[in-house]
């Protein structure tokens, strides 16, 4: 098993280890104060990983209530959220009870946020079982819903008691979600660790699965390492934002519906080490290893959309203060900075 | 002008001054970093002070958005949050950026809420105009919607940057309004401090207004330091509860449409008193005592409620641990304690 203490304000561990699933009672009952749990998860989860959850918690002593919702990124909005309110309340869930979310990162979220304001904070334990969740949404305590106006509009910080990470679960996911994660994988190599980034790189998504608990353990040390150093996100942790600020653009451009979230992020990473490239801040060969990564995982280089399109959906990301903007550029593979430029600025950076 | 320093994770100021509000532009300018601000009121206090508040924001250089919203208990519902959510996004209002509350308790709980929340959190300021707010609810960063199963079922922690007390605002309440508020200041005197009761308890409804300063001040203090020694609410602030338990149920029974939410307390200050009596945990002077000051305030003693149905309910209050319940006593005027119970205690002690 791996092991990573995130030395937050709330300090937690995340643990890694195939067939965890199978045993997550014993962990939890280590870090909780109740025998009475709410379960939520989506209906395809539900299906594949429930009954092994629900039977390792009841093995120590657990009672378990259990809210399903129906999959996807639609889910994530105030009716849901709502929803599970109402759940918890009619099932008489206290401030010493807990809350586990089993699931993606739409999971994760919603049920961390319903963990954060529901009489007014209550523990929650996350058990991500996508790569995306995994690496990046599980790990951090960042939470949210999405409003019909933006993603992720509206949430909370709140850490989590225990993250349980089981990379068996990977091999459910299609190969679309597993590119998907491995998006924010190859952020992580960019940004922080070219030795991981190398893994990611001597791979492609035929066989990642090899190396899958190194690369979780991997991404979720640097990201616990940035959000240690910067919780409430006020600056260091803007560096995970790399590829974000143009990709939220691209999610928002096609509605939500043309590209994944980590399809957007990989335009954002390519578009924005393009710039860079032409404007000295990063050599070509660079930006050339980036994209070879990128195709071996099966992600996009750039959409349809206009750049001046995107670049005007950006003055609307909530990264954005006002007048300006934080772009992360990447020097080199592992090396990137924090560059808070005018929105001006931006504009002209963008169509150099 | 009186100051007091609520000295929580992040410290804030309340000053109290009669006419502040025709000044608050200058003291928010003080401790924000923006000159973009969100107002929220509802539409009684709209008519009354958005303009004078307006004017001096302006003075100030402040572009103030406003939002307006139907007075009443109503409004502190998930529908009129996610309005409020829509009106900041759509007004581009960013992390940097302010939300002013202006109005009673409902203004400020789901506007103190909001800031929690959109974008994760944003800075807001409280300007509570009656004297529940002003004395309770806009001083220790509880923040709060009500749910259809439940008042004040979701919320988060989130302390203000300010409070501005204007006592002027107490003069155009209705009586009913004012009595609301006292029965929480005569709260404050009963555990905590004689000096205050004794004030209170040598003035009347007529005639309070004299020392409304003062009562305000010594309320807010007596707040502040509990707050202070238990900002999460795990411990002492717990004492702040007093009459609470009993006082939820009482709404909770008639639907929160037959008490206000302080004659409520009156009757469940009241009614645990008499019990803490018959159980030799207090003495009957204190009770008579207390039921004379409540009088003065014309607030309520007992509801028609039987004490059955209303311990019945007490099982739901969101203070209630799993099996246990916290009853708060005052031994003495200015003397109180915590007493965690069984519930079936809770029962007996009701029925003694």
């Amino acid at each position: 098993m791996k092991k990573i203490t995130v030395k937050t304000s709330k300090p937690y561990n995340v643990l890694i280890e195939q067939g965890i699933l199978s045993n997550c009672g014993k962990y939890i009952s280590e870090v909780v104060n109740t025998k009475y749990v709410a379960l939520i998860t989506d209906d395809i989860v539900d299906g594949l990983y429930s009954e092994k959850v629900i039977k390792s918690l009841s093995e120590y002593g657990f009672t378990v209530k259990k809210y399903v919702f129906e999959n996807g990124e639609k889910s994530k909005c105030s009716q849901n959220l709502n929803n599970i309110y109402d759940f918890l309340a009619k099932n008489n869930i206290t401030r010493t009870d807990c809350i586990i979310a089993l699931g993606g990162g739409v999971t994760g979220d919603i049920s961390g946020f319903a963990a954060a304001t529901f009489l007014r904070g209550i523990p929650y334990i996350q058990i991500p079982t996508t790569l995306l969740a995994q690496i990046d949404s599980s790990v951090g305590g960042k939470t949210a819903i999405n409003l019909p106006c933006g993603k992720n509009l509206v949430g909370a910080f709140k850490q989590p008691e225990l993250v349980l990470c089981d990379p068996l679960t990977l091999k459910t996911l299609p190969d679309k979600i597993v590119s998907d994660g491995m998006a924010e994988a190859i952020k992580y190599g960019m940004i922080r660790s070219r030795e991981l980034f190398d893994i990611i790189a001597s791979h492609d998504l035929s066989n990642y699965f090899e190396q899958a608990d190194d690369i979780i353990y991997r991404c979720i040390s640097i990201k616990s390492n940035i959000v240690e150093n910067d919780e409430f996100d006020k600056g260091e942790r803007m560096l995970l934002n790399f590829g974000h600020t143009l990709g939220h653009a691209v999610e928002s451009y096609y509605n939500y519906s043309g590209y994944t979230h980590g399809s957007a992020v990989a335009i954002g990473m390519n578009l924005i080490t393009q710039q860079a490239v032409k404007k000295g801040l990063c050599n070509e060969l660079t930006s050339d290893i980036l994209v070879k990564v990128l195709k071996a995982y099966d992600l996009p280089l750039t959409a349809d959309a206009k750049t001046e399109e995107l670049t005007a959906l950006c003055s609307n990301d909530k990264k954005c203060e006002s007048q300006s903007i934080n772009i992360i550029i990447c020097s080199d593979i592992g090396i990137s900075y924090i560059n808070k430029i005018s929105f001006e600025e931006f504009l002209a950076f963008m169509n150099a």
